[in-house]
């Protein structure tokens, strides 16, 4: 708790000071004025998430949470639970989604299992395993409040390594069957958003479960009651490990005063509980793709993110949040290389 | 014109053949059948493209057109046309928008004057002029009928030799003060579309200037009555030197089994010309971004292309082309880095 507590603690507004230097550079570089859009956007919001007018973000990973989740026993998954397992060693071997567009990043890819259920045989893996998969959530709490304090503090220390390590931006990745139906029961406990709107069939569910899925999430929230107020008590009764670890990406992110680039839409739950622990978080997270998942547009609205890619993607592993690295780089060489009217003796307009 | 008729000639449909392995393939990837979405798709067309599985797309330029526009005098664009003259030179020193995207595209930027009005000064710029400027449009037709085959050939010619010099990817850029204005005419002409529903503020102009620029391209088609199914006729009265030279580079793309990356606005009408010429074009065209110019979205609705990226931006110059660049990419990455269910020994659902 006290890793928590100290990293809220120190997530601090935006340098309101610096962003409006950095906009001004940006209304004046020889273009005609807001012709670059968002890429605008980003570079203030980088200059005052980092307090430097020439802002890198060149030095990239993605933090792959992984783990299970109990409520698949409920059937609200297509895939067998083993394949979580897999594909978090896939993860440190270069074989999956995340890796293959992270080569072209040039973004490390860091692979944890915070609550894997089968056995891991890869010593790459970084071993923070809470518990082998949450409980069911349709009968009862996923975990307790302990646990899910240690998820978030686990997403804190693993982004601080990397930070430490250098590390100037950082995006989340996540493993782990049957995730969307906690992301929807977050999703709803604390927006009041009903499961009807925005539950899908995320990785290739049969349409015909769909309804079954919706269900397992109504009765979820009907049992546990979670508090829409209390982001720990509404990770633990119908969360997950893996989205209480990216949560705390986030907020380390934040801490630190470095952009993190919010993936799909399992991340946005992870945003959503970082933004209600700390609200200050918001400014420092950076939209990335619009997930083609059901309740994903409502989630970034709700966080008021502006996605940048249109993809039709729906893979999760951070795989939309590595491709929009160099999208917000772009934003700090338009920054860096492009000159100002009065530098290139042009007369704008 | 015997140029252009050879390269119609050589442009072919994709090769189906292969696409069927490379879709086999591409759904048989460790990750949810679809998942990756437009990238995907893309892979795809790229491999229909190629007539090789594991297409590259690393070798890259923007072919930036600058040309002007007699119809400046009639008030429908906020910049001095001496700007078309000065950032034609700034392309070669990489100091605007699209040389800043370029830069970490790790993209040649090519600079050539088709039609500039005011003197360049500056060796690294390609002199193709055909003349300083066209003819204002509300007046009579921008052009000569060879003069606008000559724009679409300085096009072929241009992107030939980068091919040749081993580019396998392009896109195309443009410099011209006042070309929303011609480019809505083409639309006009060719889609039959209303002017009132397609015609945008372009780079600035002041709101009330607006209904002035709709009344200029409508005069302009009443008086020169360009021909729907006659791309010639239509670039030669109501187009630009560069919107023609861009055309040829999206023809020679074809032509070549190379894929053209679609920019903005601007770029769309060339495009539709380009596909009126020859209507295989279509298939070595990749959409980019979703210009934030008002008749975008009917243009690239009309191609059939699908924008990944949703940025706001509205420059030009190949800005939204060139940051497509590492998507396109992506899609290649996806293909060589990532292992298929049987050779990860997964079994998927």
């Amino acid at each position: 708790m006290k890793i928590l507590e100290e990293t809220l603690r120190k997530i601090e507004p935006l340098n309101k000071e610096m962003m409006d230097i950095a906009r001004d550079r940006v209304d004046n570089l020889i273009k005609p004025k807001g012709s670059l859009g968002k890429l605008e956007d980003i570079l203030v919001q980088l200059v005052g998430i980092t307090g430097e007018l020439y802002p890198k973000v060149d030095n990239k990973a993605v933090i792959v949470m992984a783990g299970d989740h109990g409520v698949c026993e409920e059937g609200v998954a297509s895939s067998d639970q083993i394949v979580t397992a897999m594909q978090t060693e896939n993860f440190t071997r270069g074989l999956t989604g995340v890796c293959a567009l992270a080569k072209l990043a040039n973004a490390d890819v860091i692979s944890v299992n915070v609550g894997v259920k089968h056995d891991i045989e890869c010593e790459e893996v970084i071993d923070r395993r809470i518990r082998r998969g949450t409980n069911n959530i349709k009968k009862g709490p996923a975990m307790t409040r302990e646990e899910a304090i240690k998820s978030i503090e686990i997403g804190i220390e693993m982004a601080v390594k990397q930070i430490n390590e250098g590390k100037n931006i950082l995006t989340t990745g996540e493993m782990g069957i049957g995730n969307t139906t906690p992301t929807t029961a977050i999703l709803c406990s604390i927006t009041g958003k009903c499961a009807e709107e925005v539950t899908g069939v995320g990785a290739n569910l049969p349409i015909e479960k769909l309804q079954n899925k919706i269900d397992v999430i109504k009765e979820a929230i009907r049992v546990n009651k979670p508090d829409p107020r209390d982001a720990i008590d509404v990770l633990s009764k119908v969360g997950g490990f893996e989205i209480g670890a990216m949560a705390g990406v986030m907020l380390a992110g934040a801490a630190k005063r470095i952009p993190v680039i919010v993936d799909g839409y399992i991340a946005t739950a992870s945003a959503i509980l970082a933004c209600l622990l700390e609200p200050n978080t918001k400014h420092y997270l950076i939209g990335s793709h619009k997930s083609h998942e059901k309740g994903a547009k409502f989630a970034t609205d709700y966080l008021g993110l502006k996605p940048m890619l249109d993809m039709d993607m729906r893979l999760g592993e951070g795989s939309g949040g590595v491709l929009a690295f160099s999208i917000v780089e772009s934003a700090t060489y338009m920054n860096r290389e492009m000159v100002t009217f009065n530098e290139a003796s042009i007369v704008p307009a």
